[in-house]
């Protein structure tokens, strides 16, 4: 997507050296478009963990691509292992670091160590570009659920929470694909920003996106969602999706929960938009078996923006003897999700409704339910 | 309540000269603990307009005593009836404002101008004790609800929005009356303060409340409290209101109803502290009734906090072209309301628990039903 009318990825390696990575450091955005360059793997560690780079579909190329510069240090099997591991203990809740670490591995073990680092950008590249056919189907399959609000004259008003965009994924976004796509199709559409705090990903991240290509939006309070509802203003919650249980309960950004609670109080459909990537076959409870990161206190007792001399500032916001907790993410059983958009399709949020769309998976679902 | 050892009011008469006014500048806390001393009408009623008071009972109080200031300086009618119309003036919305000084005027117009200044601060300081009166008996109504759900080497946990404390009121505060109470008779517990965006009053007035006077807390971002009923981390919500039908809907700061929802899908007992000074005895359905204030935008896109350098400090927190829609409070229908706790005792949120408590506005309450 543009920035200032020039087309980026969230990741994408150097065109002048051929291998160091680029990213933008969202912690910068959308006060400053900082490109960062990465050359050594704990580089790429260190922009995860310190969420330069967030979204779970962005984390999983990002390690990809940190896995590479791992290997031109050291392509031996142990110091493979060991990145590895380095790379996977970065974030606990986001399925896809470790689906693409995987990926990688399947690939780079069984190689001679000479060939790994050239496999390793091959496949890293490919996850990247498999992200972005991705995410344009989900904006494919999704377009329908904005399209069927429309009525001429009457705009549909949208509710997001956090940051589903492409500045979440390598490019388009999930829940904010079928939002792009509908508004390039000329749809008269509007979206609530949740704020979403502690982090502010939601004023920061897709304000700024959603602003860079024109959509209309407006930025609101994490605690307005539900009184949009009650008054009609809301015609259709879209959110991302960190993991995803075979079941259908979604685990996101902390505060999806309440949103989905007030979508069904007041009979708003609440979609999410699933790349497959998050869903965790292996997994049926959400609330019993996801682990939800805690975070540090200071994203609470703090926020970060831009002071009115220009600068970025950080400021305390709470005394400084108060403790603070930080969970990270929530967990929406599925039972208040309306349905799930995937890159294959839309389905229910259940079982059934997920193997009908990736029966190739009726195995390893089956072999977790036994085992479960 | 207490500020490191010292007990406190928000609003009192100064000690030494016995005439003079003292408040607490409520626009530097949690940072600084500034008494102010008001000699003169046109500082109390700056008090109020630039919100270094808050709280509707407060803003009662402190009215009351800004008229016993006024008439320090002129007990003449003409001047009586223009400095009520000063002090009137500064938050014309609050409605305790205008109780508060209606009930001055009653006192005062049929005085002699040399009896008024007396009758004055007498009058004010009825009006500041049944307050702390009410709130009081707030207290020992709610205690049983935190005394009951005590156990053992088990501490309670109490999850609460915003500040209904005794920084809103002239002490004990409301929804933290009972939480103050339980405290001071040893009961082991600890309260989630949702940081409640957009002007933080949980965070900043909250927290520095339940610190000051040593009970155990946690700041929480206002995303976090559904997962946290989820976990069993909340065994009791308590809130405030800004005002409350005959029928126990309750209109209270934006995200209140939220937090309702996830009580309700959690079993979490949701309580609401019912001064009854708060309940309007005209309407019936809330959310169709009751007018939601629209607040300024910048206090969405704006945080102000502590700087690194001490200074205090506003900073951008969305970008400049993004809009931002700021509705200050929300309503939260009876249906999800456990109960609610007045200064006469508990009662379920509905017509008949409140008229079983308040028989003597069954005439308005059914002249209400009729008109409606």
């Amino acid at each position: 997507m543009k920035i200032d009318g020039t087309p980026y990825r969230s990741v994408w390696v150097d065109e002048q050296d051929g291998w160091s990575v680029r990213i933008l450091d969202q912690t910068k955005l959308p006060w400053k478009v900082d490109i960062l360059r990465l050359t050594e793997v704990s580089a790429a560690a260190h922009a995860i963990r310190s969420m330069q780079v967030r979204g779970a579909p962005l984390i999983g190329a990002v390690a990809a691509y940190g896995l590479c510069l791992a290997l031109r240090a050291d392509a031996s099997t142990a110091a493979l292992e060991r990145d590895v591991a380095l790379l996977a203990a970065t974030r606990p809740t986001a399925v896809n670091l470790h689906w693409a670490l995987d990926r990688m591995l399947g690939v780079l073990r069984p190689a001679a160590p000479g060939a790994r680092v050239a496999l390793a950008y091959r496949e890293a590249a490919a996850i990247a570009d498999e992200d972005v056919a991705m995410c344009a189907a989900i904006g494919r399959h999704g377009v329908g659920l904005i399209a069927e609000l429309a009525r001429p004259g009457r705009r549909v008003n949208v509710l997001t929470h956090c940051n589903a965009g492409w500045l979440a994924t390598v490019d388009w976004g999930t829940a904010l694909a079928p939002i792009y796509l509908a508004h390039d199709q000329g749809i008269d559409l509007h979206v609530w920003v949740d704020e979403t705090r502690p982090r502010n990903q939601g004023a920061l991240l897709t304000a700024f996106e959603l602003g860079s290509h024109g959509v209309p939006h407006t930025v609101i309070a994490d605690n307005a969602g539900g009184h949009l509802m009650q008054h009609g203003q809301v015609d259709l919650v879209i959110v991302g999706t960190d993991r995803t249980t075979r079941t259908g309960d979604v685990a996101n950004k902390i505060g999806t929960y309440l949103k989905a609670l007030a979508a069904e109080d007041n009979g708003v459909p609440f979609w999410v938009a699933v790349p497959s990537s998050t869903i965790d076959w292996s997994v049926a409870d959400g609330l019993r078996e996801i682990p939800i990161e805690e975070r540090a206190a200071a994203e609470v007792t703090t926020v970060t923006g831009r002071a009115m001399d220009g600068s970025i500032a950080t400021i305390r916001v709470a005394p400084g003897a108060s403790p603070a907790a930080n969970p990270a993410f929530d967990v929406t059983p599925a039972r208040l999700v309306t349905g799930l958009v995937t890159e294959r399709g839309r389905c229910a949020a259940t079982a059934a409704g997920l193997l009908g769309l990736f029966p190739e998976r009726a195995g390893a679902a089956a072999a977790a339910a036994a085992g479960s």
